[in-house]
């Protein structure tokens, strides 16, 4: 808890607090890899400031696993530098940090516009002396209506 | 480390002590819940028994997530018994166990036979008093081609 209360802090985040992240236990290295991702998380992709977060976060090699973005930071902050001039109003919510030994999940909400229903991405970040080093994400588009009444988000909000 | 071969053994796998996935500090709920995730999961996935699985290991209640599924766990195991009848070789194999507190976040790639390229999702799981009560996913299916030689799924492969 007092981790995803530092990277609420540090990101100016209300969604964080929720019941399922409620509870942790993590090591010291644990939660400053947590803190690490977080923090590279919020300058990439919400003060949209990919070139300077992979300059202080990323380590001297980076191990892409999505399937459509080759290996290396410069292919990451590249893409990403475009892709914020064309989309100013992009934003992204992180809704879980789940911290394990040398990796990182994130649980977020990525969207282009407020009012995109966005898309759901899990990325795992493996670190190495408090530096990102390989990356894996999956990503799925969110659809406007649900079977159970709950968002891909939100925690405990059903019975 | 330990309770990912405490997995691997469970369920029978190889592909779990990568060295993405070599350093864990579970503390022993961590751990007995990443046990307990990675016993339901291979339980319903890959020994086909969905509805035995979800008595053993579900709670009273289920929250899902998964927007296609509505709360419960009967929705769980009614869908699953039906498709497992229809893709009796479907396999879903763990690449990472990664446990934080009260959540077990498993990175997986589902296949319906074996040379099906099959999908690569993110579960996350709630648990309390060691009852899995609570269910994220996020799914993507994974492309033949990647523009970094790397699969989805296999850690530290590149340069």
């Amino acid at each position: 808890m007092k981790t995803l209360l530092i990277a609420a802090t540090a990101l100016g985040l209300t969604a964080l607090s929720t019941p399922a992240a409620a509870q942790t236990d993590q090591s010291p290295t644990e939660a400053a890899n947590a803190r690490i991702v977080a923090d590279f998380y919020d300058m990439a992709f919400n003060r949209h400031q990919p070139t300077q977060a992979a300059r202080l976060y990323i380590g001297d090699r980076y191990i892409q696993h999505n399937p459509a973005v080759p290996n290396g930071a410069a292919a990451f902050y590249g893409y990403f530098e475009g892709f914020f001039k064309d989309h100013p109003q992009s934003r992204a919510t992180i809704h879980r940090v789940i911290a394990d030994g040398d990796l990182v999940a994130l649980h977020v909400h990525s969207q282009e516009t407020p009012d995109d229903p966005g898309r759901a991405i899990v990325d795992i970040f493996r670190l190495e002396n408090g530096k990102i080093v390989e990356h894996f994400d999956v990503i799925q588009a969110v659809p406007r209506t649900t079977a159970n009444g709950n968002t891909m988000f939100d925690g405990d909000k059903a019975d």
